[in-house]
């Protein structure tokens, strides 16, 4: 049986790339069409908890129906990402580990403590 | 060094998880905040390749500055992925490799060699 | 002074048209371009309620500076939306009005009245 | 019939409270979950085009049917766009003419004809 204390990420991004292989999918999954698959996806699990306050979702979630839709959809986010790290040939724990240590000195523990960084105004982008 | 065949997924959900906890960040990321903060990171990556055609987007990360700054954008996400993960207690591994081997049937390989799903016409949603 | 009552879509169209074309900038506006375009402002929109419950983000836009913050990526949502509509000579008024009578018919208001509709299991996507 | 140019951006917005009052929507129709509706239609409208070209995004959306399929999924951005209006009770026409004009200033016609700006390196987001 599969498990996440068992299992690497290479063991993953090979199964994604066997798929996409076996499909003659490489031409498809581009740096673009992935991040834009990637968002698509990542909206579809927000579909799950558009009308729901914030509480209500995690109430949702404890329905076992529910979290197997969850994870279906946390599946297809995943699977992307891999076939993104796949196409670029980059290493996601590295880059796990290095985001979460730069993270470290832009979000002290200590300030932080229970806050959040409120977004900047937002500059102007392309009309 | 750290690098995808060695690191299992379990190892990444624990560094993510201490990150989370060392700031109290547990009641921020909640299923539904979390749903967004994937789909508002999956954005920033979009962004590297927003006004690309599909083909300068592969050309633009041939560029190590620019694959640095899309490695940081996919990190994002699947640290985001990974704390979801975390906050509902699922197994990614179990999810991706689930996931798969569902869509194994759902695009027979013989059937869709080099061929993708047009979408749906979509279904009407909440005005 | 500019207001909703008395501003055709059309003369906001227009002046979409008129930045876009003072720039050159109809060989990036295509239609994939523009769909990504909505997409990340919409992850900008995001971003101002990432971190708050849904009743948190309700007081949050009580504050003027705020609410000129989303107002601004409101904007620049539209602005992208516009610009689509340009792009692809369509008539955005039939369009809205035309989805509404749609949902008109698949939302009958009895039966929906203060229900929402909960979204299927998801279909598998391309892993 | 309804036309861009006879139409104005209130009759819209009235059209679309219309129909959310209808339903006793308001409550569901929160900033932030407005904000994710903008978002999971923007994604639909991107996944008519999340495996073609540019190019190809380009020749779809010659055929009648898939345009009025992008009409569609452009309708339901817009509806949720001035359902958001309607509940932050703010002024459309304005808030896209003055994005505009401050655009004039941010991306003077001169520096950037058939140019655009590069994003700039991600700054860290909350992991």
């Amino acid at each position: 049986m599969t498990t996440d204390t068992q299992t690497t990420v290479g063991i993953l991004r090979q199964a994604v790339a066997d798929f996409v292989d076996a499909r003659d999918w490489r031409p498809f999954h581009t740096p673009k069409n992935l991040s834009m698959s990637i968002a698509i996806e990542a909206a579809e699990l927000m579909e799950r908890f558009q009308w729901l306050t914030t509480g209500e979702a995690q109430e949702a979630v404890e329905d076992p129906a529910e979290l197997a839709a969850v994870t279906d959809e946390l599946a297809d986010i995943v699977i992307y990402c891999l076939s993104l790290s796949n196409a670029l040939d980059l290493d996601v724990s590295s880059a796990v580990l290095g985001k979460l240590q730069a993270n470290e000195h832009r979000y002290p523990a200590g300030e932080f403590r229970g806050r959040f960084r409120r977004p900047e105004r937002e500059k102007a982008s392309q009309g």
